[in-house]
């Protein structure tokens, strides 16, 4: 009836569940599978300091009345061993004497990594690696990142017409792409830990930068890179529900306040051009528990993150127009030979509505 | 055994053999199927002045020893009426004593438009109107152009990054997208009846703009545009086998001798600017029986042809790869709103090698 493919295939559809919510947890569906090979139980992880996806498909199964005794659990990702803001699911998978656990790849946390499936064991329970790792490394590349890398997976977003404008000279860019793209659009901001922007384009287009074309348990963080801390405390960015986060290179003391005092927080870091240092940006970030960093800015700031090769990833959304002189999409440069180009792989092409959504990332 | 849509869909796959050959003529395929129900003859137009298709459909059936008489013709354009290079196929048709015709569209020639179906019909011939008749428009989308607007069809090539760029700022293009995109590309030029670029790319790039990189019979009329004649008579565009027509707007003697000495054609014909006439320029090649121009220009004369509205189709070959700042598709604008873009339809995305082809044409 089922195999170990199908039942991880569902365990990670239940892990899509968790977009929007889970942060900065990671994403983790799990399936309980009884010993006569009925699915007894499904969860998946909830807001943070909420139970994990093992702990939600154990209470579904209790809430089922099915036993778990001997059942084989599918989870997604390993079981953790620690206990963070909730005790490790391996004790609970334990406790209710489950017989077998199949996870679709190891848990990069440095704290987990191998040591719950070690612990598994521990307790006489067979554990063994599962298909769909790579899947459930995707749903979860934000969070391998911040784990491996002390950096959150950086995707830069961007509506361009057919000849590579994200707005006219006049830094006029509603709107470039059309409404379907837009709302898909929202729906990547939603998977993201933060939303990042400049103060260019707080002050050309006074963005709110929230999620609001598609539903979302919550908001994401929102950030501004502001080196002088010229955001108006006015803006638009400050107003809806969640945090909004500054960094600033030379902090002024009557801005600062200003904005403290409109609800922001504000971060100082430097580098040697008195700019927020990027790179140092994204490890605070990290440490914050930012998995997914979504940036949607100008090219100014657009330039500089290519420039110093911070992006992941590329979210192209390309319209069927041609609009001539006009912004670039990233301004850096200039090349002097096109063996210094970015080079990038396309992942996927889609339509969206009348234009197209691009996924591409640097080659390594 | 064999209907009427994958009979007409056989006589349009043999048409394409006239790509690259048959211009100025339509690419027009025939199958003749005998009264029993097989196929017993096959051909398509051959170079101008040769057999049209049906004729050789005709020659392949006596060929085959096989009788045509009350076989039934199945033709991707209407059969020709008039007397051009050579005689009616009509005649031909009726001679044979075939006792149906199918075909798939109209002729749009003034000299043909239905007077080749009454002819037919005048004979004693049942002719029906089949199917395909807009893939057969499509393969002759040139011809069409041509018959009915009294101008090429405008096909506007490029390769570009995926921040729509065509070249460093210094100039350099070479090469932005792969071996497979420019092969394809190659295809494309066999398609046209002329290639058009600018004096620009001819100082920046020396391009033989030739077809080289397929196999075809003939080599597209190479056309600059070139309003004060500066192409060096040295410059490779006028060494391959074929023609060159350089159309310029104020035309010295001296370097009119010298090209004319290299063996290109001048053409004179300037707008109120002091520049070439574009729109007089394709009246011009359209009486020359161009029936697909392929443009492969720099931004300027790119910018000239989009700011115009003379582009029917954009072939854009999208690289990954970001280039930052560069030079434009198209340099046209600034505009001063997004009303202002040139809005597009997307026809055809296909991935070609690395890169990805995109075929766009204006709305109406």
């Amino acid at each position: 009836m089922h195999n170990t493919d199908a039942l991880m295939q569902l365990a990670l559809d239940l892990a899509h569940g968790a977009i929007g919510l889970s942060e900065p947890n990671p994403r983790v569906g799990c399936v309980l599978l009884s010993r006569d090979g009925r699915i007894i139980g499904r969860g998946h992880t909830q807001q943070a300091g909420g139970p994990h996806a093992e702990v939600m498909a154990l209470r579904d199964a209790a809430a089922n009345g099915e036993s778990v005794e001997g059942a084989t659990a599918f989870v997604t990702l390993e079981p953790c061993s620690h206990h963070g803001r909730t005790p490790p699911c391996c004790d609970a998978l334990v406790a209710a004497r489950v017989g077998q656990v199949v996870m679709a790849i190891e848990d990069p946390n440095p704290l987990v990594a191998g040591q719950g499936a070690a612990r598994l064991r521990a307790a006489g329970i067979e554990v063994t690696s599962g298909p769909l790792g790579e899947a459930s490394r995707e749903l979860n590349i934000g969070f391998f990142s911040r784990m491996e890398r002390q950096r959150p997976w950086v995707r830069m977003k961007a509506a361009v017409s057919l000849d590579g404008r994200t707005a006219l000279p006049n830094g006029v860019s509603q709107w470039i792409t059309g409404e379907a793209a837009r709302a898909d659009g929202h729906a990547w901001r939603k998977r993201a830990g933060a939303l990042l922007t400049g103060v260019g384009t707080v002050l050309d287009d006074n963005p709110r930068l929230d999620v609001r074309l598609v539903d979302t348990a919550k908001q994401p963080l929102r950030v501004i890179v502001d080196s002088r801390l010229e955001t108006p405390a006015s803006s638009r960015i400050l107003a809806p529900p969640g945090q909004v986060l500054l960094y600033c290179a030379q902090p002024d003391a009557q801005r600062r306040t200003a904005l403290e005092t409109a609800g922001a927080d504000i971060a100082v870091n430097s580098n040697d051009h008195g700019k927020v240092d990027l790179p140092a940006m994204l490890a605070d970030l990290s440490r914050r528990g930012v998995n997914e960093l979504h940036v949607e800015a100008g090219h100014k700031l657009n330039g500089s993150f290519v420039r110093e090769r911070l992006v992941d990833e590329f979210l192209i959304y390309l319209a069927p127009k041609l609009i001539g002189i006009g912004r670039e999409l990233a301004a850096f440069g200039p090349l002097q030979s096109l063996d210094e180009s970015i080079e990038l792989q396309f992942r996927s092409i889609e339509p969206v509505g009348q234009d197209l959504r691009i996924l591409a990332r640097p080659l390594a």
